[in-house]
């Protein structure tokens, strides 16, 4: 281990025997703590060719269970965010894809910190099992064409304790760890189609469009070289996706969605997706194809049919998927108001993330129990000119909701100026970039 | 402790305040030891400030016992050398500075690997006693001018801790690392005066002289930034210093040194030495003046006196004194032969100290206990012209020995070529280059 931490450190590629016998060791317990956050410090100074990030990523895999899916009928196909605010889109891209004869074998993580985790806005419905046997997922999938499961401890154990490491040590900003966490997962879980949305700005963990666009390509190469179908896209996380945050209340707006209604941002990322998981399956030949082929599956209620039958076969009841008002619960309402007249200029994102978090609708740690009916409804998006005094975003809190710092984090996240947004800025798309695929180069 | 790594991985100075509570709480052990290696190699990769380099250096110091050196009468001096192959010059300048009026305070250590221990040499003489309490060690040099003991535990022990994972994590050259780690020892031994005797070349830990000078600057720094006198010499470690290698091997040369006997290399390492010390104690103004009276304190037989006092004061019999070949005790020799006739162009000076290694004269781990009276003599060094079939190393082995080994080391250490080498090369004196004093500028 030493000669291997010295070798990295002097920039030196590492061979794969060397970095299988790393991760190989450190899953059994025999490179101790100390010696791998030097190897992963070092690793962030010096960063990893494509084979080793490659390696990386298939010892990560080979550390536990390697999903099979052949008992799925159809071609299989998962999909991962690197996380967001208000992104929903799980719960409207995988039924429009089942509903195209694309399995949607999908695990999904929990929520922490300012990010919503799918897991979570599932846990909300009643009776929905997120956890089930590997025998009962496949079954689910091949009945419903799809199913969403909390990610199995015996997934990549060689990325769940490397993550804790990176997570006390400094070492979770590098694009190889990064890439090869996720894709050590999504590899194990075994699907053939691989969508990837990277997400970028202020309430993302990529800030800015070169690290997440440096991010989506290391992704795609470890997916090529796993033989999988792998693609990405980019999308702004400059300002929440949809208007809806908090778990029950991003359910709702998804059900919207699959009713032909709610916003429009929302609505273009999930046919993106959808379109990407298309063309994978090679049942789309571009993303605008692919788009319209999503559009008709929700315009057709096929998509909400799929959507009805994943909740049932999970054990949920799914009456709320005709009726998403029930969704919303009581609560205290608390508007938000604009201080000044003037454009929204920025919001930063992560800031609205917390305050749902601060509402309990998120994680400050694991251990921490979210409350699904707490949230916030943004009103008003980037570029939107306001009055003093319209309201910004209403709060949906509780007695036992931070409400204090939810306010506080909102009035921090919204920057209103006179000025009028640069119209580069006001046409920017949610969609930043296609990876993997030809860039429609269409404007819509 | 985690944004104190972020900080550092970001290349943000460390406040006095973060680097005492990093230390702090790395030695009473609340900072685990996997948040303090990723620190170390963020260190490796970003470096410290001058500032930060002395703070790092005082709060080791101050992690353990500081030696109050008041209640030795005349001003106190330490001396350092970073570790080379055949260097005693230790046990010749101590003498000569002590005959001048300057206390010899100093704690030594062991060797390891292809250096030797200044405690291993003294530790070959019969009755010495290289373990002293501090009443006894001051005792000791008020009454002999000097005391050469085992560096405590109790000194630094937060160096002793991060050395120990510095030496598994692969983090041990980083300069700022190095030079606290050296200094905090210093300044914690409590003397005024330190002298540094920084190794550069084949046999040395720093194989160029830009990192030697590096290293030196550092240091002399730290020294003056906690008040102390301190000069540094670089001096070449491309061949080993001296002719004899081996603890009591190197005794003997040393004493042969006191009478005034011995290479010229040696003696001109040790005159340097001792310059540079009754420099700091204002009985010399320049190196020239100091090597002037070194020489005669040696040439009177003071110096040797000095020792014989030293030897007895620490409970040693000091009879090989006047009687030095006493010290060559039986062993089986063996000369190492040139291959061909030529120029040795250049010397492996690691693998000459490993040689003595193998024959039991040094260790490999810490744990392993060494043979006083194995070594090795060299016999021509760089520069000379040798016949094939000319005597280059005399190896004392014993029938423990790894004498295949040692003997690999030597036929791999010595390069022979029928070139002549270089002016420049042939010219190169021992001492490089004098820091913290005036080059004397005088050709020797």
């Amino acid at each position: 281990m030493y000669n291997i931490i010295l070798k990295k450190k002097r920039n030196i590629e590492l061979s794969t025997e060397e970095i299988y016998k790393v991760i190989e060791g450190y899953t059994r317990g025999d490179i101790p703590d100390y010696q791998m956050s030097a190897l992963l410090m070092a690793i962030c100074f010096n960063g990893m060719s494509e084979r080793e990030t490659f390696d990386l990523t298939m010892a990560m895999a080979y550390s536990g269970d390697m999903l099979k899916l052949e008992r799925i009928h159809n071609i299989t196909a998962d999909k991962h965010s690197t996380g967001g605010v208000g992104d929903k889109t799980s719960l409207i891209v995988a039924p429009i894809a089942a509903a195209n004869g694309v399995s949607m074998a999908k695990m999904s993580g929990k929520g922490l910190g300012h990010t919503g985790g799918t897991i979570d806005k599932l846990d909300s419905i009643p009776g929905f099992r997120t956890e089930l046997s590997e025998e009962e997922f496949i079954d689910c999938v091949n009945s419903c064409g799809m199913a969403i499961i909390s990610q199995s401890g015996e997934l990549a154990p060689a990325d769940k304790k490397m993550y804790a490491l990176r997570d006390v040590t400094a070492t979770v900003d590098s694009i190889p760890l990064i890439a090869s966490s996720i894709m050590s997962k999504k590899l194990a879980a075994g699907a053939k189609i691989i969508v990837l949305d990277v997400k970028c700005g202020s309430g993302a963990f990529m800030k800015n469009f070169e690290d997440a666009k440096k991010l989506a390509e290391t992704m795609i190469e470890i997916g090529k070289r796993g033989d999988r179908k792998t693609y990405a896209l980019i999308s702004d996380m400059d300002q929440p996706l949809g208007d809806y945050v908090g778990n029950r209340l991003e359910v709702y707006e998804a059900v919207k969605i699959l009713h032909g209604e709610g916003t429009e941002d929302l609505m273009d990322a999930c046919l993106d997706l959808s379109a990407m998981i298309l063309i994978g399956a090679g049942k789309a030949g571009d993303i605008e194809s692919g788009r319209t082929i999503a559009k008709k599956t929700i315009e057709s209620g096929e998509a909400l049919r799929v959507f009805k039958n994943f909740i049932a076969a999970q054990g949920g009841d799914n009456t709320f998927a005709d009726n998403p008002e029930i969704l919303i619960k009581p609560t205290n309402k608390i508007e938000v108001k604009a201080g000044k007249t003037g454009y929204i200029t920025s919001i930063d994102t992560e800031k609205i993330g917390l305050a749902s978090m601060y509402l309990g609708g998120g994680r400050q740690k694991k251990e921490d129990v979210i409350d699904p009916d707490v949230g916030l409804v943004v009103h008003r998006k980037k570029g939107s000119f306001v009055n003093a005094g319209e309201t910004l975003v209403t709060l949906f809190s509780k007695p036992l909701s931070n409400t204090e710092q939810a306010l506080e984090c909102i009035s921090e996240a919204y920057k209103i100026s006179p000025e009028m947004p640069s119209e580069d800025e006001a046409s920017k798309k949610h969609t930043l970039a296609y990876l993997g695929v030809e860039d429609p180069g269409v404007d819509r």
